[in-house]
């Protein structure tokens, strides 16, 4: 059974009902299904049990410490991409040799802290940073591991143009015929360039990416093994999709992709080498919810709008990547269930609205032209699919504080991150003011 | 002279090379012109002083508060969009009889504490949030004055989709006819509807739109007039354009589109009217600059990148609407001082480079394909014109702190937002954390 269903014509969260978190904890808030989080994580072991690899949740998506230790607990490890999130990842429990730290701007201090404390491996993204690793890694008396982020050159086309990452034309990651010189080179004393890594967008929906990169992997460290140098790691990234039509679960197209990638890898496999996946949507995504409350609705020149309290500050996916979320009352009786039949439903007995936000912007809004129940101020709509790179891209835009963020686990509540208040906003600058 | 200028290859803020503010500081970091702002606000009282409208600096262009005591000192009154403003507001010391308040997704409590405050007025959008006012100020025994914001259904094609407001299938304002039967009606007696308001987007380029709105809420005026219905203030909001081309405080266009705006605004006058003006970007973008550094210099397939420890979490203008902002290294001995010129600047001696930030996503970027001097790692560069919409919609993504915000003055310089650190990116989690 999904984790968000309705009962009685009421969303329910576990055994919680949508009502009840709201009632507690306020809105706008996000609120994370616990078993939703585990099922998540389980069909990402599931989707990739071909080849066993490390899973590193991207914490990135999703960077709650209550939500990392829990897939932490359930035996993950993490990606961190700043020293932040480094932080955060060691805060919520992660051993240090199942975190891998990629990102384009590695700092000194964050490089630093980062070898320190024993992360398994660097993703590297460029010979300056290479550099800058040997010479920290020299001076600290530490040897680190090593994957060289490869920029295949493998566009794709099915992705968002500002999140497709394996493209020549991106900043990410070191040419391929340019990572193969530098291993090929040798002579970074400091470092053990022991992997290979590559990304190639968020989401991707189809595995054929992967496959082209992973076949321009093999070659390059066919070469290389006959040149004497041998990889041990093989990073394929993260990237996987989700269903957003489907917030009940429905792990169908990471299984697929997950299963063809794995497939595809089966010949690293059989020459001994260890994998590293970097999920972070396919993980989250369908385990959060926003859920937001209707302030007012309003008749505009030839459609309606329904104005509610959260917005590009809260949820900036629809605006800047014009993503599509799927979303309904939290109470509506007419409801059966049956989350694709929802998307597909027919606009009898719906109204076409603009689903808006409070900010002062044209660009807030959280869906255009849906159809959607008739609704009223004060009714509560949920906000699916918002588990990945929801909370995680909030602001504070026109001086709101940020939502909560809820973890329902079972018949149980947990405030995981409190509302931020006006003190929160000016707390860095009230004292400064003359 | 303008407040941002190179001297012996050394760029300037004032009195201060930005070298010394960032070696005070660090960077990331926003850093605003005392003086600019002082001439900004002037700029635009001169702009309109035909018609000596209220100057309601719009707070969520730049919400700092020592930014808003600075021109709440020199004379603005302040416009806001929620209860966060509203009291960044009032904590600034602006009076409240010079506070607007404006937004589509006002709150009962949002709503009542500017009652209790008594600002001068609220911008209505919708006629439920009419409903509503009427009914707390009846319960508070206030009678408080509102304008209806009008849409005109003027469509601008100068600005971005995502920032132009005035067209009839945006989520502001009230149509036309529909605020003018309302007025007419009568009928909501615990308020006075003293006000129209438009506001057409930001930044527009030309007066144009406005002369059309002004023109089609004259009718109005004199239409309700001749029915016994006074209006007393006009407010034609913001979006006041600035040059972006040119930091060193060009007030051309401002100058230029508010004594057009002024000069139709005439007939008001004459009959007596009050007016307001809430301009935002053209009293700040040109005050402020983010100054950054260069983290690494990196060859792709085809071209050079720059990386700088600045990203869409620090300024997300040039990924979310394709903002172009000029930038420079803050040393640069070539550099004339003729801003314009930069922007003109031949490709001889430069390099092309994408400007990218440490964030996980291709849309990471400040500038694509710039020419730039020459640039290696550890040098600061300045990106202009980012007073404007940049720490108010920065975010913490990837677990990045939020940047330190400096205001120089003359010779002196002041912290007045201090740089966020690890902690408290985790504040609202890490008591929550089991
Ligand atoms: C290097 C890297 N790994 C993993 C991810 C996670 O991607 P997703 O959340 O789509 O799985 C990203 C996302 O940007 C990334 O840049
Ligand atoms: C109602 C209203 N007034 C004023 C402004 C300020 O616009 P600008 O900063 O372009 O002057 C805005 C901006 O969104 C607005 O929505």
């Amino acid at each position: 059974m999904s984790n968000f269903y309705y009962q009685d014509g009421t969303l329910m969260v576990e055994g919680l009902s949508a009502r009840d978190v709201a009632q507690a904890h306020g809105t706008p808030a996000y609120v994370y299904s616990a078993q939703a989080l585990r099922e998540g994580l389980g069909t990402i072991q599931k989707a990739f049990a071909a080849i066993d690899p490390l899973v590193c949740f991207s914490v990135k998506s999703c960077p709650n410490l209550s939500v990392l230790k829990l897939l932490v607990d359930h035996g993950a490890g993490l990606d961190v991409v700043s020293g932040g999130e480094l932080r955060r990842a060691l805060q919520a429990g992660a051993p240090p040799e199942k975190i891998v730290f990629a990102g384009v701007g590695k700092s000194r201090e964050e490089l630093t802290l980062a070898i320190q404390q024993g992360v398994l491996m660097f993703n590297v993204e460029s010979t300056a940073e290479l550099e800058r690793i040997n010479e920290i890694s020299g001076g600290l008396g530490r040897k680190v591991q090593l994957a060289l982020r490869v920029n295949p050159d493998v566009a794709d086309e099915t992705t968002h143009a500002k999140t497709s990452t394996g493209g020549r034309e991106t900043k990410f990651g070191i040419p391929l015929h340019h990572a193969e010189k530098i291993i090929a080179d040798g002579g970074f004393e400091h470092v053990d360039i022991c992997g290979l890594h590559v990304h190639l967008g968020s989401p991707l929906s189809e595995a054929s990416p992967y496959l082209l990169a992973i076949e321009a992997l093999e070659q390059m460290e066919q070469r290389l093994a006959a040149a004497g140098r041998e990889i041990r790691y093989i990073n394929v990234g993260g990237g996987y999709p989700v269903s957003y039509a489907s917030p009940g679960q429905s792990f169908r197209p990471v299984l697929e992709i997950g299963q063809a990638i794995a497939e595809r890898l089966q010949g690293f496999r059989a020459r001994g080498k260890k994998f590293v996946v970097e999920p972070g949507r396919s993980v989250v995504a369908n385990a959060g919810l926003l859920l937001c409350q209707v302030e007012y609705m309003k008749q505009g020149w030839d459609h309606k709008i329904a104005i509610v309290n959260a917005g590009m500050n809260t949820l900036i996916r629809p605006t800047l990547y014009g993503a599509f979320h799927l979303m309904w009352p939290a109470q509506h009786d007419g409801f059966t269930g049956d989350w694709e039949a929802v998307a597909r439903l027919p606009a009898q007995g719906l109204e076409k609205v603009d689903v808006v936000g409070p900010i002062c912007e044209t660009g807030d809004y959280l869906a255009l032209g849906r159809s959607l129940p008739a609704m009223k101020s004060g009714d509560l709509l949920a906000v699916f699919s918002c588990g990945a790179y929801g909370m995680s891209m909030a602001s504070n835009y026109n001086s709101h504080g940020r939502p909560a963020e809820v973890l329902v686990d079972g018949s149980e509540m947990r405030l995981i991150r409190r509302r931020e208040v006006y003190e929160d906003l000016v707390a860095f600058e009230v004292d400064l003011l003359k």
